[in-house]
């Protein structure tokens, strides 16, 4: 149960929520079913590993949708289940007024958006445009400024929870944008995640992921770094994980997803490091915080510093690897 | 009462236990009135902030001491309390069979063992010989094997919990050594803390205690980085911080004694971080998992890099602060 | 002599050429001369501290300029030695088919090239395009591109040597582009500096600097490290330097820019680290290399460092200083 | 020419003098000579890879040897020339009151001084000590002390010049301790060495020599990053060496010992990394010196760094390569 909860915080690498401790926020269920009775079309762009479960609990929630990707086939078992195709971002923003976007970096969201055949073209007054995709913070405030001229909404509401928590609808929104149009998004987003966060301004949501991502890197590492050290100088890798736990060492990774081999179960450490938060994903969201700290002058040694070892990790053969697999890179032993 | 048991936590900088968490141990408060009868004296070497209320709390159960300090002042009111002051520690290993040892560094620690006029000059075979200092685990393997050629027994039993602690009696002891010999240690230790760990072979518990305070080093600073970067990105501190807390990026640093000013009650950074762990303390111990570290040639890439930048804050005026006051250090903002 | 040598290493911060070691190249007097003849005239926007010297040696050589700046003050005095002052890059573009920037940021060149009023809009087919000003080579890169959209060429040529250069007409240009293009660029470059290297595509001028300035910034830090170090192990500062100059130590910041105060004279270390190259520039050229090694995913991790310490420098009263005082900023000693 | 001076260098891993920089010093050849005439033995212990050719040159030079080792196989073909062999340090002590040591570690290096059967056991009042193993400063001090109690007189001298230089008579020393003695020590060093270099007092020689290695192994590291970044930014290899060597950020490892193979000749990188200094060799140094700068206090960001990253090579495969194959670790391609 404990293990099966935690194997959940595994697949999404990054969020799980403790009983009781999720956000205040009015019943999502009831905010769904309060609207189930007259529902407008909903643009979806972009139907990959994320995108498509997302888009499926929309339906299953009685939205018709808007539906367009790059590759066409992603959009044929939408089109076979009776959503319409259209052939661009733009055809998108004709014809609905609420748009969520996930797409996989800053460029796929600037084209979409702002692109030749771009939703901004075409936008409604008053449209509601929702980026799911993870990217730069100052993207989503450059976006949003362009929106807001076209007289649209836009809000960045990355989501966490991985594929896993995308097809359960158990997927966390960071929310960041205008507090007013809250409500409204978390209409939206209730019928996908089951946690929905507001953070503040527009880009506030990118700020957060990416906030806990970096601290999750280096206390990862840092426990990594520890408990190899601990083996080496004799302790029991369990009765050290104890100790930590009981004490001011303790975080998430040394007590809900100990890198360490045989420490726990249910995580991946526990399985090859098979599955969980890859390491190249990681790198990809160190990356995001190494920008949004250099253009805000924010000294990050250990953060610059998990970015280099998680780049290096990818050349070394881990990057298909759970990040906790940061254990098993540092462990090799020197050969005499 | 939470805040006050975090100023506990503050104040041991280290350890705190959850309710219901403590290791299994016989009940202490019985050992030590089983033992009230025959009570014969104890051997104390090193009076400092920490020994001399470590010293009193075993007056207090009874046992006669055998004291001496290299600094005779240190002694005075033990004397006029009725105890015995000799004067060197081989002397006190002539009265004594039972030896405490508390004292600043390896160097301290080594004299005090095998110096001209060391314990081991004249040690009684069978003695046991508790050293509460925290020095290099290296260090402590060496003496316990100088130990056994005198037929004595050496465990190391480094302290957590700073003044407060060791005057309340609430200190946790790691304990490293024969594990045959542990209840005897224990019955000792039990007097002067509230938890007693076996941590395994001699040098273990010297082992353990720098292993929490090395990911504690790394998750605090990396919770300083954090903040500041999602401050700087537009984020609320508080609810960064209850963002962080509810995902895996949670770690005690960010849970019960986040560094920002404002965030939490009763934590040095609500205090200009006054109290607490101080930096050069959290310098100190950096250097021993360095040491460690450099010897079993365990590679600590954010270890190293976070005594380097605890070994800057000692040169940049914030020695005398709590170590979570890296947050201050990194806050400073560019003057334009 | 030797000193007011190192003196203009220090004045350019980062070029300095040992005699006879310069590129081959096409006497650049001879090419200047050659083209007195006919001289059409040049645009030029951006008359900044770097850029207002360098237009006036253009106007020394006999070219024309078109002169643009967002900041009309800065026109004036070209205006009252007969230049030609217009309202916008675009009405550059239309009346000059050879364009020189230099702009403080990448966002200011985009601005210049690509927005509303710029280049861009009404560039002439066949102009070349000739960009000094220090950015992100995949920002160049992405100039390029749309400049070929207009049959023009874009060159990216960012400049090394600072105010004093700039005014000697000394500078070093690294160049990137086509390279039947480059002795076109060579032609009006060679007006401005001595030394004009071809590095390759366009974005390589950039690359250029910005490895080269990387690799100062950590061999400075490691000059700095090490010489600190020495003194606290008891050498003499001057002895060590010899050491290390005459060994595999041995770098440009050790024997030709020393930041040790007394080592050597005519450097920033023996002037209170005055004039030379400031603490900003140098973290922000390692913040763009910091960049472009996260899009190409190279891992730099003494980079990374390097880019923090000087972020860290900034905050702590550095900006200023010459790049050097980092020595001065480890040598803080601890107050007890 | 050039190249296999060069190889010279990278035989010797850390030294290399051009011509006519060598530091002023009696004509050694002269010194040998001069004292022909007259010669008593000299003590001799530790016949390694490097002890063992050393001892040979001072044969040739005509000194009779006291030999010891702690292998006896290590002293068979010196008893077969007709050399002294004896069974213990205090034996050599007994026998000769000049004494050289050539032992891996500081626990050797003690043991073989202040051990149970050391040679201070023995020594003769006056005899003159000379150390030439690579250890911690801070132990070449104590012995020193401890010697100096005995009436004798400690120097330190580390060699450079790896076994190549030591066959030749090629090495280098960097002598510390009393300057009075200096000359007396350089008359038997120089008949081993090309080069004897006074540094002060003594433990000097010993930071010298991991102050050079500390320095060369940051700028390797940083040669390595610079040139992987810019050859993925699109520079040819030769041509970005080209522009460093002439540059800013020049120095050793770019210009004399380039790590990308292609870029020079005659050094490891061009021959698949074999041969030079190993990687585990310059671990080692830089685990002295991260030891000398926590003991001293002295905060050395990146030479922490670079001590992490030669370990992680050593347990990553590359600790029998010459250490500038850094560069190979860092490039390896993310393989998607």
């Amino acid at each position: 149960m404990a293990a099966s909860l935690r194997l959940r915080g595994a697949a999404c690498g990054l969020w799980y929520w403790r009983r009781g401790q999720r956000p205040a926020a009015a019943s999502l269920a009831a905010v769904c079913s309060r609207s189930m009775a007259s529902k407008t079309p909903v643009g979806f762009i972009g139907l990959g590993n994320m995108g498509n479960p997302m888009a499926k609990n929309l339906m299953k929630h009685g939205y018709p949708l808007i539906i367009y990707d790059v590759f066409p086939d992603a959009c044929k078992e939408f089109q076979d289940a009776g959503e319409q195709v259209v052939s661009s971002p733009e055809d998108v923003a004709e014809k609905a007024d609420r748009i969520i976007t996930v797409l996989p970096t800053s460029i796929n969201a600037i084209e979409a958006y702002s692109g030749a055949n771009g939703i901004l073209k075409k936008v409604k007054k008053g449209s509601l445009l929702i980026d799911s995709s993870t990217i730069d913070p100052a993207v989503s405030k450059e976006l949003a400024k362009e929106a807001e001229k076209m007289g649209a909404v836009f809000m960045d509401a990355p989501v966490s929870g991985g594929v896993g928590a995308a097809r359960s609808g158990n997927l966390t929104f960071m929310v960041g944008g205008v507090e007013d149009e809250f409500a409204a998004a978390q209409q939206l987003l209730g019928c996908m995640g089951s946690n929905v966060v507001y953070c503040g301004a527009v880009g506030t949501g990118q700020a957060a992921k990416i906030c806990n991502n970096m601290l999750l890197a280096i206390s990862m590492i840092g426990t990594a770094e520890t408990m190899n050290l601990g083996i080496r100088l004799g302790l029991d890798p369990k009765l050290l994980a104890k100790i930590l736990n009981m004490s001011s060492g303790r975080c998430w990774s040394s007590d809900s997803y100990n890198p360490v081999p045989g420490v726990m179960d249910g995580v991946p450490s526990a399985n090859n490091y098979q599955g969980g938060f890859g390491t190249t994903l990681m790198a990809k969201d160190l990356g995001l915080a190494q920008d949004s700290a250099t253009s805000t002058k924010s000294p990050i040694l250990l953060g610059s510093q998990a970015h280099q070892i998680y780049r290096m990790m990818c050349a070394k053969g881990y990057s298909q690897k759970d990040f906790s697999s940061v254990f098993q890179f540092l462990r090799e032993e020197e050969t005499f």
